[in-house]
């Protein structure tokens, strides 16, 4: 049996939330990785990078493993009945439900994470409840068969998991070789945890618009009756 | 002055090695990031992801920074004087020439690592004297104005060094922030260095083949005169 893996592509997502773990994925025996979207034409991250899709969603066989990315995009998404409903459809058969980023409130929207653990980007945690769910301050977070992760490179070690999880250690190791994941960050700053204060209140300062305006919508997006 | 950044893109390119330093390289002020390839026809890497690129070879304006990325499909480019020709001529004038993965090689079989020291993949790294380069088994090798980076995930370290270079410390740090990148991997295999060595020896046997192959014919490319 084909294990059949679908990982959601938007407009403005954050290209990397995916191709990390994508680049992960694919390494897996007996199974298909679908980029999925409305359509097969182009769609362009936030960053303008430019991204094929592989399968539209009217073509996508029942998931096995729904992936989310984050990235601005998904705001416009949480409104989208179509999206929603692919999502709630694929995630309620699916054995994992999985998220990277900000692609944890896009799974929360379509009423996914009520009742679960989840982790998303640090900046956004605090929106967690509002989509039912509890955030706890972790890389990766597994609830049942809900697995999260935190911002964007949280990817590549979420990736790492769900190898293990679904090919055993030994697999996921020799893929961590294979990709020289012995990282080595130049600074001690991806985390507002181990970052300078300062830093991190700048980086909240940037970002407190977005979290606003997400912060304003999540309820009514919620209490909407779509989910 | 718009800092000019030139990535270049190649069928069966190891996708994750160019979009972790894309990321980042996004991030920069004042400066412009192009995705080259002979034609802005969709690039297909070796995980299957269509990417497409931004810019033509002919249309790129002179780079300030020349980037190769890894992947299988590069031995093709290593005789294509089309490709040769534009690494060279960018080469020579760039003010940093920088790979990550085995891009060192095709660096190299276009003639801009001779006499420079360089990192590659670690199971690359002993065919870096073929093409003129002192091996050094460094996440990120700095020589002059030529930065290398070791396999695939070595991109993101190598991405940040990049932005700490052209932005400064400061700005590096907060897009580290951004990027939660405060790594975590779930094993300790990211490095023969670090690995179980019969998974080294595993993974050494895979790669074998593909090893030789070019042992075999960069001498003959170096000696062919185009470099």
């Amino acid at each position: 049996m084909t294990t059949q893996i679908g990982m959601l592509l938007f407009p403005d997502l954050t290209q990397l939330d995916l191709t990390g773990p994508f680049e992960l994925f694919c390494e897996l025996p007996d199974s298909k990785v679908h980029l999925l979207w409305k359509d097969t034409k182009p769609v362009y991250a936030d960053s303008g990078l430019g991204l094929l899709p592989t399968t539209a969603l009217g073509d996508a066989p029942q998931l096995d493993l729904l992936f989310i990315p984050g990235g601005w995009g998904q705001m416009r998404l949480m409104r989208d009945e179509e999206i929603l409903g692919f999502l709630r459809r694929h995630g309620e058969k699916a054995r994992y439900v999985t998220s990277v980023c900000t692609g944890a409130l896009l799974l929360g929207a379509a009423g996914l994470l009520r009742g679960y653990r989840a982790a998303t980007h640090w900046a956004f945690m605090e929106l967690l409840p509002l989509v039912g769910a509890t955030p706890v301050d972790e890389r990766i977070v597994v609830d049942r068969n809900r697995i999260t992760a935190g911002g964007v490179t949280a990817g590549i070690d979420f990736g790492l998991h769900i190898l293990a999880e679904l090919a055993g250690a030994d697999f996921a190791q020799r893929a961590q070789l294979q990709l020289e994941y012995d990282p080595a960050p130049p600074f001690r700053s991806g985390h507002p945890r181990v970052a300078d204060p300062a830093l991190v209140a700048a980086a909240r300062r940037d970002l407190a618009d977005t979290v606003e305006k997400r912060r304003a919508s999540l309820p009514k997006i919620m209490a909407s009756g779509h989910t």
